[in-house]
């Protein structure tokens, strides 16, 4: 061991998880009290893991979009609070809960917010990584063992979980479904490996896994966001011969340059709708289009970019408004696929260890995702930036 | 040759054609003056074909749902009168164009509405049954070479083409792209083989091709007509170990027994959602539900009838309405498909010649889907026993 990442904390723990194992850790946490209210940095209470559990000391957190948007309560029947938030990071183990086999204190990992149990008929089947009791689920806001939260205030108020993860904290304790041990050769990559837990492995794997996208293909991303340029960065390790990337935010494309994209198009530029330009200069349309923005109308060009008769449309996008698909079922006869995309199709426990190493080697280029760093104090700084379109992923260091 | 289909026809037609051949043919034919208007069965003129076209002899024509709705004239814009429907038939080749090579004076052919030119990216591609020039398209009226129709009334009006084929007739010129070519010992089967013209053929190929029904899968089909019948034949044929046939028609019951349907439900007699019953009988859902009725609210039911994680809704029903799919954009995250298909996804000139021999073996019964048999002047008739959902399909002798 050593190198920077083992200097910043990572040395030192095997010196506490043993005054620590069993024990309710006082520790520091990123709570917040209601919807869009900036979040309080303050000590919270960290109790420890139960059977099947793990409790992770986190070094490294970052900020995605959706804990952006349930921070922001946009969804109601999703509102819980306090809550701590998050739920891209690494981090080490700090002890283990009963039953706990194939992870152990001091083991690197990265939590997981789709989970992986092993033995439902999802985790059984190779065509899905959903999982029945660990799958993604934004109402969930206890662990699943007991229906309690591991977390509280000083003064003994329950602070709710999100997203099985909760990274927002020095301390965070998950389901074992939902940690995904890394091989200890990658110790030192540890910092740059917190973007696999979530938005390059979605990015990535919707390219890979679920798109399937092939060599010499074409391919259109719409939203240049973190998630996007992982799509593209999929798509250009797959050696996909063109790449539009479409964003109304020119200040993307740049960085999306160095990224895979080699068309870039602005729609309020354009006079005609984005999806017949994109035929235009694509020969028809594109092999595979990724939605990673959310909007219907956006979703609705997406599907029309694709190629009659073989094109495929990924939606990463989330969409919290009730509204329909906006696709006439007489449209999917011109042969035209739509699809889902879940952490980009894959299995974290099974596939992940394998996923990380590949992107060490450079098959993906972790480091241009990350655009900030800042100290964990300071993260109503980072979710400012991600809020501005300023940052793709900034990395707090705990 | 010999049989019961030669003397029906057949053995004379040799005698015929080279005193027709290059000539205007006057001959009998179904036409429709207006929306739903009673067909006038009455002589018009055939004239010849032009460079790579074919003309036919009709022997067997029947109905399909398709001809019902623009006969009823349901889309407007589809309209155009006098019109000779008909698209599913067979027949003998009484001359061809200029150019035609391969389809010869007195071969055993069926007609298709969805061609396959062999020449465009469409037919090139594996990925898909489309066909730039030749596919499904309800608004054509005329012959694609030279925008003419080669159908007129005895007094000279411009008698209009339908779906590429205009089968309702004696004659009918199609282009040699919408014609299959049947090996010569199927020649006593002509008369069944009519069903692989259209029905049977996008039943069948919707569970084989598009869906590609595995041995022990569950299955579900909405609409027991005869595309969904032929669904359950296929998915019958593929081996499926559960076939759930659901329509509020009690009578189709009895006839899909028959025909691979293993479970039957009514939704009349049920009190609680139709997909909630099929995840009861399946083990959370089918692997496969197939729409054949064109109804938004059954192909909601039919989407959710689907397992979580791998189902997959195939859509076969013509929805004429301009509504949107029923589907929110989210809950294709839960890991359901749904596509499109047409003609069961059959490269019709490629593929439909195999496919008539392992109908012809065994493999799909063609028998059980021929309820009646008319003389072609009763074709009233035989829309009356359709639209009473009396028929699975009427064979019109020519």
């Amino acid at each position: 061991m050593g190198g920077p990442d083992v200097a910043n904390g990572i040395g030192s723990l095997s010196l506490n998880a043993s005054e620590t194992k069993g024990k309710t850790i006082t520790c520091k946490a990123a709570v917040a009290y209601g919807p869009g209210e900036p979040f309080v940095v303050e000590q919270v209470l960290v109790h420890p893991p139960q059977k099947m559990e793990v409790r992770i000391k986190i070094l490294y957190t970052s900020i995605c979009h959706t804990d952006l948007s349930a921070w922001q309560g946009e969804n109601e029947a999703q509102r819980a609070y306090p809550r701590i938030f998050g739920h891209e990071a690494s981090g080490i183990v700090e002890s283990v809960g009963e039953g706990v086999n194939d992870i152990e204190e001091g083991d690197m990992v990265v939590p997981i917010f789709n989970g992986e149990c092993g033995e439902c008929s999802y985790c059984k089947s190779e065509q899905t990584n959903m999982c029945e009791r660990f799958g993604v689920n934004p109402m969930k806001k206890v662990m699943d063992s007991d229906g309690a939260s591991r977390f509280s205030t000083i003064d003994g108020t329950t602070i709710f979980h999100f997203l099985n993860t909760s990274t927002f904290a020095e301390y965070t304790v998950v389901d074992s479904a939902c940690v995904v041990k890394l091989h200890h050769d990658l110790t030192h990559s540890l910092k740059k490996l917190t973007l696999i837990s979530c938005g390059v492995s979605t990015g990535v794997g919707a390219a890979w896994n679920t798109a399937n996208v092939h060599s010499g293909s074409t391919v259109a991303v719409f939203g240049l966001g973190a998630v996007g340029l992982a799509v593209a960065e999929g798509a250009r390790a797959r050696g996909a011969s063109k790449i539009v990337g479409v964003d109304i935010n020119p200040d993307k494309f740049t960085k999306a340059q160095a990224m895979g994209i080699t068309d870039f198009i602005n729609p309020s530029d354009e006079e005609k709708p984005v999806h017949e330009r994109i035929r235009e200069i694509t020969g028809g349309g594109v092999h595979y289009s990724f939605e990673c923005t959310g909007n219907l109308h956006v979703l609705r060009e997406a599907f029309l970019s694709a190629h009659q008769g073989w094109g495929l449309t990924v939606i990463l996008g989330i969409h919290s408004t009730p509204k329909l698909l906006p696709i006439h079922p007489m449209e999917l006869f011109d042969g035209r696929r739509i699809v889902g995309s879940v952490f980009g199709g894959f299995k974290g426990r099974s596939q992940l260890p394998h996923f990380a190493r590949e992107c060490i080697h450079g098959t993906v280029k972790l480091d241009n995702f990350i655009t900030h760093e800042l100290p964990f104090e300071e993260i109503n700084k980072a979710f400012d930036l991600l809020t501005a379109g300023k940052s793709l992923r900034c990395i707090l260091n705990l």
